[in-house]
């Protein structure tokens, strides 16, 4: 392949490109078909499913509620990117881009659409003003390692996971660039972890919340089946971390929301009481 | 390559990876060699380069100083990052993870830090009360869009940019797989700016700051030459915000800054004054 590619002047699709979850890509935006989103009850509608992103969300609320925050109830309804729902005119009208998780909140006269992960923990953080602290020099630090975490995670879910587990054959290439980077990745949440109890610092902040479903369950090796290939034993201190993290009640109720695989005390399509999840974690 | 590559099962580093900037690359973090920090005499200091991500906040500060926010002067220190400056125990000691911009604020007590760029133009948005709307549903929207931005970009940069202009050799399935992401990314600029001035709607805000750098020079072809390739004269109403955004005075200014190459008028290394902007642009 490499020795005879030459990119044309003018780049044209040619056919489906992307190994397991080709379908979902495309050159285009926008929708695809017509149809309205479901609503439930609560103020706050959640639209998503139990990725890495997905997780962060379901898990901010769940916090939320353990806080005695009623405002956070909400209903999480589920769009399989697998079928193609990111791509219907409901959705493509909370989330333009077509990903995973997008929120509506219904609490105040006009609803806010809220889309992209780290916005929608930022939101929920400033709205019930919890999980990110009040200083100004702590506020920051928390701040930096959420921005952080978005823009290193498409490394880790575009470029590694991609590349090691869902593409056509193994590129050897990509694999090599982008292992590299996610191990670089998972040695500075080391170096922070060893030093501080969480990544903002002392208190469990949306920086944690935000990372733990990418880092987290991948030195759980819950991620891409990529343990022993990126040696997750090694990284100590991400390891006491992620454990710490999972331990939390309102985690291990999170991240099974929208959740369609696992084991039956995992699975969880939707969620439209504290009743929904009861259950389920019932059968463990 | 493709035909005969099986990943081990842990892997290892063998060799350098990466073509253009491989020497940037490492599977771990931290200093590597012992150097403090310059300090110039203005409460912020930049420690930056004129990369997409370094201009947004240059010319965020310019855009601040427009408006004749006298606490927004800055020197912008140059961090040569094909000479490893990111790699001093002083600039990870202001960010860990070794990538430029990082900013440190001087004008309380305890110094701040402050890095990721999309942090930073959050953090100064938020201390100076400019360029992020009050109203919850807009400032909601513009925050949408800046944190889209900073988990799209690296879709463009680490993914299309790499494997477009700087890897050892045109590997096809990347290139094609990272292209049709940045024209579908192109495409959903191009609806969102055909109903809306701005980003973030009808006021210019960090959503536009944090992604003119990135898909405004990438329309306007100052970005991996790759305007014809991604046919970017297609997208007109990003070409239309592009232009109207590089019009502004102050993106021309901070555009240059930590800049060290192009024309004579668009390179600036170190910034300590608003003179040191105007004698570079007076060369044009």
């Amino acid at each position: 392949m490499s020795d005879t590619y030459v990119p044309p002047k003018v780049w044209a699709q040619d056919g489906e490109n992307g190994g397991t979850w080709a379908k979902l890509n495309r050159p285009v935006a926008g929708a695809t078909f017509e149809r309205d989103l479901p609503r439930g009850e609560h103020p706050l509608q959640l639209y998503s499913l139990a990725t890495p992103n997905g997780q962060k969300v379901a898990i901010m609320l769940e916090e939320l509620l353990a806080l005695g925050e009623q405002g956070a109830e909400y209903d999480a309804h589920l769009i399989n990117i697998g079928e193609g729902d990111q791509f219907s005119s409901g959705f493509v009208g909370v989330n333009p881009n077509s990903k995973i998780p997008a929120l509506l909140d219904y609490s105040s006269a006009d609803s806010v659409r809220v889309f992209e992960s780290g916005a929608i923990l930022l939101y929920l953080s400033e709205k019930f003003q919890h999980f990110l602290p009040q200083d100004v020099a702590a506020r920051t630090e928390a701040l930096n390692w959420l921005f952080w975490l978005q823009g290193a995670a498409p490394y880790l879910g575009g470029g590694f996971g991609h590349f090691y587990a869902y593409a056509p054959e193994p590129f050897e290439y990509p694999i090599n660039r982008f292992t590299m980077e996610t191990k670089r990745q998972l040695d500075l949440l080391n170096q922070r972890l060893q030093s501080n109890e969480f990544l903002g610092g002392k208190d469990y902040s949306i920086a944690d919340i935000a990372t733990w479903p990418w880092y987290g369950n991948l030195v759980l090796g819950e991620l891409y089946d990529a343990a022993e290939f990126l040696d997750v034993d090694s990284y100590t201190h991400v390891q006491r971390w992620a454990k710490a993290v999972l331990n939390r009640p309102a985690v291990q109720r999170g991240r099974i929301v929208n959740r369609t695989w696992g084991e039956a005390w995992e699975q969880l399509p939707e969620r439209h009481s504290a009743a929904d999840i009861d259950a389920v974690l019932g059968k463990k």
